[in-house]
């Protein structure tokens, strides 16, 4: 099973402090997302700048597309991004058009499982040619008191088994990871956790140490 | 029944081509929709420039929100809108979020309706306060062929049933809208219908020539 990756999730509505939080952290994390709230507030120029400060990272475009797959995937490529996320409530057209585009660019699409979806779903996903998938316990669904339960490990596990990796995001914690010892984790993704700690830094370290102690040192 | 009106959907790629398609149009229709693609491209100017430009419309942020409810309703809401998309895949906390803040701010959500969704989700809406939701036939479905179909009509007076009012859109045309005659019909959103008409006023006065036939004359 591959190593898991730390994903840094700018979810600001602003570009210059998102991009105060990059530096902060960029020499800390191997994936930076352009989160949806940054998406929507300032557009695609938060990826087109993602890009150009960060060269060499992964750099992902949140933005949960439901509908325009081709247009949206064009746009997001050509504004840099290497992967770019999908909702699992766009229709199998949506998902087959993203991915796609993104073939041809090199990249990839990540389905992002929200609300209701099932294992047919999955599966068909698969058969199109998608490999990655994020597991999200939502935000508001996190503030309203839902945590991870064995009903989400044993739904990864499954998702798992159909040959999707998964990157975990929603309120993770570096105590949170052993929870994922035995699923095909592909990123974890930390937000606040990393953009609002008090030093950003240490805690890219601590997901690394935690990332380390389970699945082995970088090779 | 109240008088369907007509709401023009701006999915350019590019603000300034959006707002030429605006400046065509905008004595033509009651609503003006900054689309995802343009508000994803853009980012939520687009959104503060429509308010400015159109201070008398009904301005909609399609955002297709999925999450963090809260955030992205203020800041919808602050740019200028009225309306604001939520997607039906979305957690509840995340609807009853954007409800909230749409109601303090004057405006609503929709609930846009995408992939799978269930009466028992619409009547989770219902239940919050969500008065409205959007009937979509996508994009993408919709170049692979499937037209409006009786399942289609069925659903629709079900959601009409609940209390829900519709906005319908996906590749429609003025002559399809006696199909929807006995549905409780907010808007027809139209995009490129409208935008890419080599007449874009012309083909507005047929939606509403087609509304007064069926619905009756503005009061």
């Amino acid at each position: 099973m591959s190593r898991p990756l730390l994903q840094l999730a700018l979810d600001h509505t602003s570009l210059n402090a998102a991009l105060q939080s990059v530096n902060a952290l960029k020499n800390s994390v191997d994936i930076i997302e352009a989160g949806t709230i940054l998406c929507i507030s300032e557009g695609l120029q938060a990826v087109r700048q993602l890009r150009q400060l960060c060269p060499e990272h992964t750099i992902v475009a949140d933005l949960k597309v439901a509908d325009a797959g081709e247009t949206l995937a064009t746009e997001a490529f050509n504004a840099g991004a290497d992967w770019m996320t999908v909702i699992c409530a766009a229709p199998l057209a949506t998902v087959v058009k993203a991915h796609q585009i993104a073939q041809s660019r090199g990249g990839e699409i990540q389905i992002e499982l929200f609300g209701n979806w099932t294992l047919d779903d999955a599966k068909a996903w698969r058969a199109a040619g998608v490999r990655q998938a994020i597991y999200h316990r939502g935000r508001d669904a996190q503030a309203s008191g839902q945590s991870w339960s064995q009903q989400d490990l044993d739904r990864m596990q499954q998702l798992s088994d159909l040959g999707l990796e998964l990157s975990i995001t929603g309120g993770i914690t570096p105590q949170d990871l052993s929870l994922f010892s035995d699923i095909s984790v592909r990123a974890f993704i930390a937000g606040r956790a990393l953009s609002e700690a008090t030093n950003p830094a240490q805690v890219a370290q601590e997901f690394h140490q935690q990332i380390n102690a389970i699945w082995g040192e970088r090779a």
